[in-house]
């Protein structure tokens, strides 16, 4: 997830780029770049780290042109550094592309270009663009970029210069976002809306496959065929602020939407039905992994949690024993490591100081680490051995959501990955969890669809001060985020049980008129935890159930269900879990609660 | 654990030992059993089980006598069963024997006997009494137990009858309770003073190594050496009832009070510095031990908490890796579990249903059982293939308290038992650990004389809805359980967090005015510890602390530190976890709770 811009018009075009990419921050800040059209000439100015570091290098005020293009940048594919800075030029400095998204084919489109005799410069995926544009332009832009997308796989959003048409900018979408904006003499192109709001109220949401044109004087759309189409722009009305939140309220709820978006990302070329589950940047072979007689998953809080599921996860299918500890008590606790052991790490940020620290002490004595994490060129990220990038783009709400969910298709790959390599279980059932998954997105959208009765449960319990959250197998991983976001966003004192552990003691604390909050995604335990429930229920417990769309029995012991499509128990929690962080995000709202940023809360934890 | 009765006098004196017997059955009913001399004969009747078994076999009313002597057992040494109750008569039937305590060298007694000609019927240490007291009769009863006693090592209160001498009964006491008591022309002995206080308010509290002889006419005391000693009675004023208690207003007080005693008993014979730890019913070999791959420790509730600290001691002293699990869980995950798989499961009633069901698979898959359990006899004792049993007597109060002491007893003396075997640590170090672990019984005394703080901060807190406990290292397992005791016992929602990992999310729960309990006694942890305190004292928080006595630091950022006498932070759980149960206990005490019958608790689970 990166942020684009672009300008076409009589302003300054530095200070333009500069203002978009200002308000494109949240969606990336390892580096930002300009590429400035002048007189027939391109300039570019790239800087790693946060936009003030590309301010500074123009603060000379010298540089000047008619059109020009920007970047913000969330690493992906190439660590933060000023190589892998966009925009990218092809080799002959005639093209020059700005790119968001990710190329899941850029391996292959590499291959041949450098096959061609072109050089390449950087790590990213973005560098195969204007290459292939250079190679297919015969004279038309438009042409060239349309010829170059055919041959690309995965999702983008382009803006592209050439020097040979100074005159114009070409952009195009798939999969990622761009908005067109209209002004008096002057166009506009930006990821989003609010990142030219203060210039322009008049848009075009550019369509998947769809191309723009922008002259000084005209603007024009093409379809994928290379047709002409009229398209109508749209008034925005929104504040500049909203907006930059995409209409939502808060970062938070708008990050549990993007999350269909994170995870299809996530699993992009990773996850090929009838292919080996492909992860580049893990090079664990079978025979190292016969050799490791344990596995420790070693996070923090949510990330903690995503390990707890990753231990079910990897023993169910991998066969092999996986310990889970909270990195703060794992360092200090003299546990047992050499190089028979192999550690997962997970961070958001990769910067997680308990967790980093971890990873240094283990690899000294011997272990090989695995880093899953959301930020490309992290500290975690460089110095473990392999990596797991989640692709959830930025998460800017203190509450992990997001990051989460693509952090459990982390290690449900890795699951299915050691379980391909160890042969421990039937192809086609992993196959069948592979197609399953594939579907998640989808099914993550339609809960996001109707949330009227989690809303209503927020509304019901936002009052309360002490919530349960209950749980057999993997519902209980999910009970123990579940509650965790609740605490977090809501301040409320929530705590997550195993069903069949409560009546060893904290039963005491059920009493008439307590909220419990289950899920029962684990076919097997549907019996258990049916009994569970009726021990609360029978202690004047309120309950509300999540549960499979064909588990329709669970109305008759619960007081609210809220349905989720069916899927295979054992990546369940994929979809269980985002009902809970509605309810969660409804409950702050409903109490009036700073939602992205709860009091005592930092995003990143970089102190022990 | 036992009670002990006997009487002497007109009245029935079956009618007597039965009464009495019932008013001591909250001191174990595994079975009972009496002896009553009817001239010159002594009969014997006993039954296994509670107590109206042996009442159902004396309904005919056929059995008359002027004298004897009542038992009802919690099993120690040999299953519950008719040739291990209660009395235990000498091989020619002449001595018959009533004993509550634990002979630790009864084995060597045993041997000494067997090869003087003598029998052995059951499998219990008492047996070896009575027919030591027939091979040092001659012609004086009193004399004869004299010598006996002697050569006993352990803790015992006995009454003893001969068929030579019909009008005595002979009684004494060395660590295990006796009193004696005074009526018109009759005399009781009883464990306690609450068993027959319906017949008689004025007793005699024997001491350590007196002798009491009882006849129609005359009621005498003797020294150890034999001298005979006057001794003054007492009038007891209390209500049979609240004697019952032993003074005390709750069995979970009075079992707080009983953990010196427990301790004691369960480190007796087993942990002998200079010597290896001794546990006589786990057979596990060097060989056996080197080939497993890894320890499970599964159990429920406070029992499980007791396996957290048994997972730190164990890999810390055997490097052997553990993985701890509640069983309602563990046996839902598909566990990896074979021939190479150690379970010790704990569970304090030794039926817990889950744990069984746990027990059994894992049996069934290949593993090896080690049973710890305070009932011996019962399904998890008799199905386990080793067992240690912790000696804490019966636990009334539904909140486990001495039971978990002595657990953790049990899992320290059995890594204690692997490091031996496995030669991990050094003997030296190991040996420290015994010693020390010697003076714990002596170091909990002192934390109870003197309570008036903890009193002081229970009625601070007692109206409070939320408490929280932090701790590092083995002090966030203390954390657990002292949580888990306030919640069961006060219905405070309380919760325990690691220390390093609040700032992870749960920190959003502190407020201003909230209760934050926390212990210190991980030296290296200290400043760490530290750290996370001030981050919770920066959000309002008030801090109470437990902490050793020499470690006064910590008054400088708590509000109140409990001081506990210095030991080893290895073990020093077994201290700190004290003031916390004192706490709860207070707690519920000051809200006018039902402390020893929580509500919706049960002290056996056995449903799933």
């Amino acid at each position: 997830m990166c942020g684009i811009v672009g300008y076409l018009g009589n302003r300054d075009v530095v200070e333009v780029l500069i203002s978009g990419l200002s308000r494109l921050e949240y969606r990336g800040y390892d580096s930002a770049g300009i590429s400035v059209m002048e007189n027939g000439t391109v300039s570019i100015v790239k800087a790693q780290g946060r936009l003030r570091n590309l301010e500074e290098k123009l603060s000379s005020g010298s540089l000047k042109g008619q059109m020009g293009i920007g970047h913000t940048r969330w690493a992906t594919h190439g660590a933060p550094s000023d190589e892998n800075s966009h925009p990218h030029n092809s080799n002959n400095n005639r093209i020059s592309v700005v790119h968001n998204g990710i190329i899941e084919n850029y391996m292959e489109l590499k291959d041949k270009l450098v096959k061609l005799g072109y050089e390449f410069l950087s790590d990213t995926d973005t560098e195969v663009i204007p290459n292939l544009i250079d190679f297919h332009y015969n004279g038309d832009l438009l042409e060239a970029v349309r010829e170059t997308t055919k041959e690309l796989k995965g999702s983008y959003a382009l803006g592209v210069l050439s020097i040979d048409e100074p005159d114009r900018i070409v952009a195009t979408r798939k999969d990622s976002p761009l908005v067109v904006g209209l002004g008096e003499g002057e166009y506009f192109i930006a990821s989003d809306v609010p990142a030219v709001l203060n210039y322009t109220k008049e848009f075009v949401y550019l369509n998947d496959g769809e191309f723009a044109v922008l002259t000084k004087d005209d603007l024009s759309f093409y379809t994928n065929e290379g047709e002409k189409v009229e398209r109508e722009s749209t008034e925005i009305t929104w504040s500049a602020e909203s907006a930059e939140k995409g209409g939502y309220a808060h970062f938070t709820i708008k990050e549990i939407y993007e999350q269909p978006k994170a995870l299809k990302d996530t699993m992009t070329s990773r996850i090929i039905p009838g292919e080996k589950i492909r992860l580049d940047d893990i090079h664990i072979s079978k025979d190292m992994l016969t050799n490791y007689s344990r596995i420790y998953i070693v996070a923090c809080g949510t990330a903690y949690h995503a390990g707890l599921i990753g231990k079910v996860a990897i023993e169910n299918l991998a066969r092999i024993p996986v310990e889970v500890d909270v990195a703060s008590e794992f360092r200090y606790r003299n546990p047992i490591i050499d190089h028979k052991t192999l550690l997962i790490t997970i961070s958001q940020s990769g910067e997680t100081a308990d967790t980093l620290a971890v990873l240094r002490e283990s690899q000294t004595k011997g272990a090989r680490v695995i880093a899953i994490t959301n930020v490309v060129g992290s500290s975690i990220a460089r110095e473990a051995d392999d990596v797991f990038y989640t692709w959830a783009g930025p998460e800017i709400g203190v509450a992990s959501t997001k990051a989460y969910l693509t952090m459990l298709v982390a290690v449900y790959s890795i699951a299915l990955h050691f379980a391909e390599l160890l042969g421990t279980e039937e192809t086609s059932y992993l196959e069948e969890i592979k197609k399953e998954m594939l579907t998640l997105p989808e099914k993550v959208a339609k809960i996001l669809k109707d949330t009227t009765k989690i809303e209503h449960f927020a509304d019901k319990i936002h009052g309360e001060k002490d919530v349960f959250y209950l749980g057999r197998g993997l519902d209980y991983q999910i009970a123990v985020e579940a509650s965790l976001k609740l605490k977090e966003l809501s301040y409320i004192h929530s705590e997550a049980y195993p069903g069949g552990e409560l009546k060893h003691g904290s039963i005491a604390l059920i009493e008439e008129g307590i909220s419990v909050i289950t899920s029962l995604t684990q076919r097997e335990l549907f019996e258990k935890m049916q009994s569970n429930i009726k021990e609360v229920v029978s202690r004047g417990a309120k309950v509300m159930a999540i549960t499979y769309e064909d588990n329709k029995d669970v109305e008759k012991y619960s007081d609210e269900v809220i349905y989720i499509p069916n899927t295979m128990d054992i990546i369940a929690p994929i979809l269980a879990v985002v009902p809970t962080q509605l309810l969660a995000y409804y409950v702050s709202l409903y109490k009036g609660l700073d939602v992205d940023k709860p009091r005592n809360l930092a995003k990143s934890v970089t102190v022990e």
